[in-house]
């Protein structure tokens, strides 16, 4: 896919948000698709899928400090499009954004759903992946690992389950976060490897200390740092700052090789640092 | 799919293409899903799917009289994503569009893929669908049929092969077109069905003459008024306004119960007037 990336003159298909300029306004797009067996489950139910699709493109705005305008979204129908149709209303009813448009596709087999976010910027710097400092710290949000939890009790009205099935995109700690911050991303993948990601894309080293790191269960720190779903955000910011939102500290930005350090080890990609798609 | 339709408050998921006001500006955004075996044959060339998967959706900006901003793309991976990156890099070379983002995904099964558009309006009055008056002139620019026609020539460089694998979004013409219609779209599901459209949309009656429509194979009229994939623009205007671009009439708006009137013969989509999906 390198040509598809090289034609973009700043980003391929998998980086960050875009940002243009139009009128004045800063505005952030952002895409995610969800395959049925692959990002969600085979016998996911419609309204839990269609919660968790627009909460992954939520989750990209918050992390741009945007506030969405709307969505537009692409559903192949089924059985079970009341559903969808239901989940995709709580979602759009909670975080009041507006259902702009979208397609709506039949087909056998596999399903398959889109979604584009609209949002614009409520800070005159717009955060992204790329500009951790040495000597910044780096913190995330919450809790890691509720997703993990949350899908081994499934159904069961758990916090956990609902932090899987109904992801909180943090639009407000978001917006609160994003004039202060170095860089900032969302952690989708595993907070390991969007550190990695990030300290990639800053060209710094992020050393972490693991007992620091917020686990759902600390007895299993090292599963909850790998696994996906928690919609935290991850940031860095000057050390010494206050915090206008709670957030844990988990390690500091060192100049140096970009990579992450882990208790003291460089770790790369290949040590399964989080879930790959 | 109503609930889908109802939380929003102008339009459903099927409808026109969204225009939002950001910063003075219109923005207009429309989303389009393309799936293997539904909208693309199973043996296409993957550069002509992601030119197809472009076009479609600046055929929808044009239709709107809006200058493209940029795109994002959804892709499905396969084994010949180099032949989609060409086909993707052409078309966006050759319209001058931005891709500013998207998404990859990895599935096996039947592969989808969808494009977001942006563009920003060109026109003080955006058109839609909706605003044809009773004695207005139809016009449709271009010939239709020819994509008809290049899916029986494939492969052969023909102007109806190009056209059926390659086609043309009417952005110029769309921006022409937009202050000076009552009502514009774009023909993607066959004349015939999208004229019914518009004259539902408008609450109008379009009385068209077969013989008028300009068919690329007159001696295949009926297919060529019913079959999609040409891309043209649909509008109608004031009878007597000089046109700015090419265009055939084909007819008159008339008062009445809204439908289409052929011939004299009062059609509905029963009647097989088009590409439903």
């Amino acid at each position: 896919m390198k040509a598809l990336a090289d034609n973009s003159a700043a980003r391929g298909l998998e980086d960050d948000a875009a940002v243009i300029e139009i009128g004045g306004e800063r505005l952030v797009l952002t895409h995610d698709t969800l395959v049925q067996g692959v990002h969600v489950r085979e016998d996911e139910d419609p309204a839990d899928i269609a919660w968790k699709l627009i909460a992954v493109n939520l989750s990209d705005l918050a992390a741009k400090g945007a506030q969405p305008v709307g969505v537009l979204v692409s559903h192949m129908l089924g059985d079970d499009d009341d559903r969808f149709a239901q989940g995709l209303g709580e979602i759009l009813e909670a975080y009041d954004v507006p259902l702009l448009g979208g397609d709506t596709v039949r087909a056998d087999g596999r399903r398959v759903w889109g979604c584009t976010a609209i949002g614009k910027a409520s800070s005159i710097t717009v955060p992204d992946r790329r500009g951790a400092q040495a000597g910044d710290a780096i913190y995330v949000t919450g809790v890691l690992g509720r997703a993990m939890l949350g899908m081994e009790e499934r159904g069961s009205g758990s916090t956990n389950d609902l932090a899987y099935r109904r992801p909180q995109p943090l639009l407000a700690e978001g917006q609160s976060l994003a004039p202060l911050v170095s860089a900032m991303m969302d952690v989708s993948d595993g907070l390991l490897l969007d550190s990695w990601r990030m300290a990639q894309a800053s060209r710094t080293c992020f050393e972490i200390e693991a007992v620091s790191i917020p686990a759902a269960d600390p007895e299993r720190r090292e599963e909850c740092m790998r696994w996906g779903d928690d919609y935290q955000l991850l940031f860095t910011m000057s050390d010494g700052n206050p915090l206008p939102v709670s957030a844990t500290r988990i390690g500091t930005v060192l100049s140096g090789p970009p990579g992450l350090l882990l208790d003291g080890d460089m770790l790369t990609p290949e040590d399964g640092l989080g879930y790959r798609h």
